[in-house]
């Protein structure tokens, strides 16, 4: 099948979309990503964490607290710049050459994989080839369509791509609003890499904060082509504060799952037809996605297409009301 | 010769002096890092900087103002998340069996070449190697000696280097002391891969941002191991309005200046000889600087010492005069 990547590279570029549209209305409403529209409230930063070398302390304080967050053992948790950099290095980390990666899924994946010279097959469940492939990779719950493995699939290819010296990469990249459907807890056994991303349930894509969960081998893997001061201060410190913070965690959840209902009978008027997602965006059916893409571009409002695909589009969260009532507009003219 | 590392790694690492010397009084003065003490004034951030992925106008913009300020041209400087990430990556890009090192230098490079599997050979002139060795890295204004190569020093080793297909790394860290110094106008020139660091003239090292001058060929293979996101966006826009603040730029020239001159002065009255430096750190010779070293921690004092090299200190300028002081009182006993 074809895979899935983007007409014009990832969500996120609204810049490109507003040369390209000079005279859609402002403000732009970015549907393209699936970064949370109600941030973290952002702690006050202490100007040590803007002035001096990111330090140990500050990281492992950091590291603990993800750690609690996910549930795993803080020694197999490393903190990052976000998880792309770490998306473009495992290749040559565990350098393998039969690959195995959801079709349908964030396209950065099988890209850095390809880039490295490995065979990438794309499957609609990867772990099935975990007997032949050196790596498989799922995102859980999957960008865009929401698919999701359950923790006991997830260890069954694990303990089989591991029998083999092989790996399983699971992107957790909105892991966050479902916690019972990560793996964290599995982390640091033999084969597995787990991808955690702070900007898209935090609403702080900017801060530029990940994790990886790993065993110790793979974690000083990263640590020799990152260094120890790839996470600015402000990041180590922020993301203490918001994955402790697990009342607002508890409570965005719930805020973002009624937000979500309102999409959904928001699409159920519209021509489209809803085909999976997460409570941060829905992936929809159409007859025309890119006239209809066009046409929200035309109204200030982006959101994601697919390359060699006409009929998919994936819509982000509004923030408000106003941009809730813009979009049901651009659905419904 | 000896390569000189660190006792006990880099700089910057306060969190395990002060589990070394419970008892030392508080707070810690760490002169252990060449970072400037007095910060360039944080700008506001904006609420899109934390919450968005970090747009390309944004990256364009700081790096536009990153170029005017070295002397560049844009095309061939990339805004990256501090130069560690680049040193560590480097070795894969340019696949270099020979590499010569400047002796006595910033310990990064070397290390991070033999961990590539690389010959490293270090000399104090890397410049008189470039017809004999695949890469040659320099650091200009050298750390810790403060040994400096002109630009024609600089070109005719590019050169040498370039025509049989070799690389000449400058990593000017410290540059923004010297901007005359700095090999920046050459950018783009084939063989030459220059390192800015924002964090230590600006004194914001946890922002994390630097930038590599290089060709395009080089900034793309550098984009495709670390993404386009890696660079935070408050770092952007910190980093936009630092470099396009040259009245400020020319103003701390100035005070480091003055300041350091106080250093001298006590420096001269001390034990120590001066052996150079710049106007953020100095380089002095003692006849036991493992005593003086441990001495000053006692006093809650870092200062960095390096792996096999009783003699030498580093030590960086102090921030305010109660810091100055107690310096002053554990030089001279």
């Amino acid at each position: 099948m074809t895979d899935l990547g983007l007409v014009s590279g990832h969500g996120g570029r609204i810049d490109a979309m507003a040369r390209a549209f000079p005279s859609a209305p402002l403000p732009w409403i970015d549907l393209s990503t699936g970064i949370n529209p109600y941030p973290y409230p952002l702690p006050p930063i202490a100007p040590d964490a803007w002035e001096r070398l990111p330090g140990e302390v500050a990281r492992a304080f950091c590291e603990s607290t993800m750690a609690e967050s996910f549930r795993c053992d803080p020694s197999f948790c490393r903190a990052v710049a976000g998880t792309e950099v770490v998306i473009r290095q495992l290749p040559s980390i565990l350098r393998a050459q039969r690959v195995a990666v959801r079709a349908r899924s964030y396209a950065d994946h099988a890209e850095s994989w390809r880039l490295a010279g490995a065979k990438v097959v794309t499957h609609f469940d990867p772990l099935a080839l975990a007997g032949e492939a050196d790596v498989a990779v799922i995102v859980n719950p999957n960008n865009p369509d929401g698919h999701r493995w359950t923790v006991e699939a997830i260890e069954a290819a694990r303990a089989t791509l591991a029998h083999r010296g092989g790996w399983l990469i699971v992107d957790e990249a909105y892991a966050d609003l479902n916690p019972s459907l990560s793996a964290a807890p599995l982390a640091g056994r033999k084969g597995l890499i787990i991808l955690r991303s702070f900007g898209k349930f935090f609403g702080l894509a900017g801060v530029r904060l990940g994790a990886v969960l790993a065993t110790q081998e793979i974690l000083s893997s990263i640590e020799d082509r990152l260094g120890g001061w790839d996470v600015s201060g402000p990041a180590l410190d922020i993301g203490a504060a918001a994955y402790a913070d697990h009342d607002w965690q508890a409570a965005t959840r719930g805020h973002l799952a009624v937000r979500m209902q309102e999409m959904h009978a928001l699409i159920a008027t519209s021509a489209l037809e809803d085909r999976g997602g997460t409570d941060l965006f829905r992936f929809v059916r159409g007859s025309d996605a890119n006239a209809l893409w066009r046409r929200l571009a035309e109204q200030g409002i982006a959101v994601r297409r697919f390359v060699g695909d006409a009929h998919h589009l994936r819509i982000g969260l509004p923030a408000d009301k106003l941009a809730f009532s813009r979009l049901a507009r651009g659905l419904n003219p």
